[in-house]
């Protein structure tokens, strides 16, 4: 992939940065954010303003431009894609490595004494507000809002804000209706004794309702927000889709409710003035819960003495908690999605041979082949179909220019998923279709030691996910190996496949407790900059655990995996693997067999099942 | 032991809480933290405020009185200490427990409507203050400075703060002149843009002038605060202590010195004016630069915008990264204290099943052994020498009410340590003198599976050790058990035997980086409340680790044990071990052998060298 070319853009930002028309002051330095006035992690085409400014697309990265700098920082992830995608105009700023200056750090130390950096509210998070407007101060400077987008003001064919239809989930897939998710709400609001209650996640929103949509690629959300008071919901949403039937009666538009449960919809751009008319109206006592990470503008609508701001919503802790309901369309989802990848190896073993398969091809293939399966909706993320050193770009997709052939010759990394109406997806399987190397084996079997020891884990009920980060990497370690991302997120009930609160990452201190229901990614893995990437990942499920001794009766948990997609044998030195290890691997393959097998052999796909079979062979480890 | 009656005390405090002399208005609630001016862990006797309004002396805990209600907030290594040492009058707040009100909601939950809360400014780090003040605030309360110690003005008896003499360490013990140690500070300052720093901690004042004293039982510091600026030197002192002419000597007070080099010595009690007079003289962008937890009372003479705080100190930091004459001197001492309790355990082993040897004549028995080693100073901590049920008070200390006679039939744990002039050590050990139970076998085992785990761990260049702290354990989790204390903490050299900026505990995220000269302790454990506790305990030099590869060059590191006691053999259940920890047991011992047996040797003990050889026989693993 070539740079995009930046510097006509970046002169005419840099007008903007001076226009009267736009800025009270001039303002020597704009921050461009990744995400939308949602803080969402994937956004709309119309809200990419950071790709549109610097052409980096990947999920994460901050820009920040001044009148004589562009610089952008982002994650071990993204290192190699930023580096390609950006022109000469842009630093790079490794987050995470020893010497990068935090964006706080360098600001102070290229801007002019008494220097203004503008944003705009809506985008940046209350949370990132106060500590960059703290530490600007600090050196005197100041954090001053922009109302108008700047990158808008330049962006002459920027998309429109999508507004599609919604979906309605019924019970059978949600476990809860949403009255009752309204009711458990106002509870926690009423322990906390909090009045007001505002939904600004996406995410969150979906949830609450039972609603999904797809105004986001990936994501089944759509633009709302919603203020919830202790006898009011109001519902802020664009378009025709409340005139849709299903949704009106799903939400009871139409019926004769409680005054409490009747929902008044509102358009989705008067948000700040009826939140402003909340703080307004708000007597001695009455607070106001918001998330510490809701934008900036919404977080100032609320005088200071009547927030309560928290870093994860009570929203956002229950939807992590499954539900059997949920638990159970994950399950079914897992299973149609092994069947769709199976159909997917099978294929890939017979044509890669011919030298006609290339990662483009192969992800197209695997959608394909998803889209059979029942209540298939989209894919749940941009599928990473990556041989030989595209595989070491840790988020890499395929494009044209990059596009390279898979071979016996190299290793073949898929990080890829799916959203059905009964579960969200998410696996990566390493695999080589020649012979692979000592080296390349070695490797990956360090990377599954990891993935083994975080899967079957035990760890007293109470536990964050941080703790456990440590036991995926120990095998790596060992031998100097390591890898420069988190080992797992949480995954939604068809849903964002990133969620909160919890994960496991030795980056984050402040994630929720693990607790049985949760379901999050383990995802180790380790790259060679320019040869290949090696990754393997499961969704898992935290569930209890049985063990021989109950210290102070905390009880303990570990994990299910949900995945059950073979893990190419042939890539695993059984040497290197303990006798605990090769049963765990023995034992997945064999409820692979069980419960995939079931499902190949009632969908009549027989070539694929003798794949599975060949594929789950027990491993026989030398004493 | 019997709870310390506090009815009348508290009945004394809370009539000073009201009393004008004393309070410019009544407060409604006192904080007794448990530091001193220079948030020292241990203490003077005349500090010990909180150990004297409550009973518990603890070497952490809060103590709060309100007109109603007597709270204390400890963690749990002191949980059963505490319940036995305070009378009914006190609440125990557990700390690290789910349903554990925090200090400051429980303040507001007990206080009546705008209540004022007092605490010395002197004793509250100022990062204690802002939290607490914030979240007192934002309910309503304000917390207040009160000038007098209310615990004072009702301490009749309070003993006077001691000021005992210096000794003065040459450079064969410390490496770095202190002048070498002032530019050090000086080029750390500069690169800071501060103007002058401010030393409170004692083991930093102590540790940067190359003296040392016995102001503190077991911490080898004395009273004093320093004040470096780019052209000065000011140390805070009190008594006659300065006249020593060894003292003037070492810091050349008499010499003609160029005049950067220069100290001049205060009154230790002018160190409020003194910086006050630093802080009214301070040009634009002069910062002084002081650890966020020095006092409030400090940190408050210097105007808000002149203030440079950090976690740690960069005295702190450089301090914990021993030298070469540091880690020598580290080394000769754990052989000493080796040689010690090789002579301790083979008396044991001898006179305990006579009946006659209680926890505090097996203490009293370690100290003398120890004390007969050279360069022996003083104990480095009370010493925990328990037995039975006594074991699972994780910082027990025997006392007569309390003290139980070893036998053949229970499990002793000693934790205990001493300060050499050369360097300090902690070492805790678990033995059985008759035969374990299963049982028992089966708890030591896992707790030493979780011991190897950490000290054979290799990882990155740059982790911090809260990451290593599930390694320690694993083996524990398997089973349903836990412990609940930290895996390590920093060590000094001559100095504090806990000391930051480094640790191994799942409690912290802030700890500094492990790199190469760091010493730490890896000490895992189990404990059943009434009937016994379990831990080893080693201390363990971070040292550069060779590994097949090289990630990014980042560089691995691992520990070296510098603590070489044999680990009770009779307690391992050889099954439970992997191959690979049995090889570490035995190359453990194999090191005892040769060093401390050399060095028993040479001391002519020949009684107790052949118990070490006897004790250090190599496990044989049954395949």
């Amino acid at each position: 992939m070539s740079p995009k070319i930046t510097t006509e853009l970046l002169k005419q930002l840099r007008q903007v940065m001076k226009n009267p028309r736009y800025v009270q002051e001039p303002v020597q330095a704009y921050i461009v954010p990744s995400g939308d006035a949602h803080q969402s992690e994937y956004i709309a085409p119309c809200d990419c303003r950071r790709a549109f400014i610097s052409g980096f697309d990947g999920s994460a990265g901050t820009a920040i431009i001044t009148e004589q700098h562009a610089a952008m920082w982002t994650d071990g992830r993204y290192f190699l894609q930023a580096a390609h995608q950006m022109d000469s105009n842009w630093t790079l700023m490794k987050m995470g490595l020893k010497d990068t200056p935090t964006q706080e750090d360098w600001l102070v130390s290229v801007l002019p004494e008494g220097s203004k950096v503008g944003v705009d509210p809506f985008i940046i998070p209350a949370d990132q507000w106060k500590r960059m407007s703290k530490a600007l101060r600090s050196a005197g400077h100041d954090l001053v809002p922009v109302k108008e987008n700047l990158i808008n003001t330049i962006w002459t064919d920027c998309p429109q804000r999508p507004c599609k239809p919604l979906i309605t989930l019924d019970l059978s897939y949600t476990g809860v209706s949403w009255r009752d998710k309204i009711v458990a709400l106002r509870s926690k609001m009423a322990e906390r004794k909090v009045m007001w209650f505002v939904v600004t996640a996406l995410d969150e929103v979906a949830w609450l309702f039972n609603l999904r949509g797809s105004d986001v690629e990936y994501n089944p959300v759509f633009f709302a927000y919603a203020v919830i008071g202790m006898n009011t919901i109001r519902l802020f949403i664009d378009g025709d889709r409340m005139m849709d039937p299903a949704v009106r009666d799903h939400l009871q538009l139409d019926s004769t409710l409680e005054p409490e449960f009747k929902i008044q919809v509102m358009p989705y751009g008067s948000i700040l003035s009826e939140l402003q008319a909340v703080g307004a109206g708000l007597s001695p006592k009455e607070k106001v819960w918001l998330s510490d990470k809701a934008s900036y503008a919404l977080t100032e609508a609320i005088p200071k003495a009547y927030r309560y701001l928290t870093p994860y919503t009570p929203i956002c802790i229950a939807k992590a908690v499954k539900n059997a309901a949920e638990t159970e369309g994950m399950r079914r989802a897992h299973i149609k999605d092994a069947v769709a990848l199976c159909e997917l190896f099978n294929w890939l073993e017979k044509e890669v041979p011919k030298g006609t398969v290339t990662e483009i091809v192969a992800a197209d293939k695997a959608e394909e082949f998803r889209s059979q399966q029942k209540d298939f909706v989209e894919l749940s993320f941009a599928t990473i179909s990556s041989t030989g050193p595209n595989g070491a770009i840790i988020h890499y997709k395929p494009v044209p220019e990059t596009n390279r052939t898979l071979s016996v010759n190299e290793i073949y990394l898929l990080d890829s998923g799916a959203q059905y109406k009964d579960g969200t997806t998410d696996v990566t399987r390493t695999m080589h279709f020649g012979t692979p190397s000592a080296y390349e084996k070695e490797c990956f079997t360090y990377v599954l030691k990891g993935h083994i020891a975080v899967s079957a884990a035990i760890f007293p009920n109470g536990t964050k996910g941080h703790l456990l980060d440590s036991f995926a990497r120990s095998a790596l370690w060992d031998c100097g190996l390591d890898y420069l991302h988190g080992t797992g997120h949480g995954v939604g009930s068809f849903l964002n496949v990133h969620e909160g609160p919890c994960g496991i990452s030795y980056k984050t201190f402040a994630d929720e407790p693990l607790e049985a229901g949760m379901i999050v990614s383990d995802e180790p893995g380790y790259y060679e900059d320019g040869s290949f990437g090696i990754r393997i990942e499961n969704v898992v499920l935290v569930i209890p655990a049985e063990t021989k001794y109950n210290f102070k009766n905390r009880g303990s948990l570990t994990f299910e995996p949900l995945t059950l997609v073979p893990i190419q044998t042939k890539m695993i030195d059984v040497n290197l693997l303990t006798e605990k290890e090769c049963n765990w691997v023995n034992e997945y393959h064999q409820k692979c067999r069980e419960v995939v097998g079931a499902e190949l052999e009632r969908q009549g796909r027989h070539e694929a099942l003798r794949w599975l079979l060949r594929e789950t062979e027990p491993l026989a480890r030398v004493q």
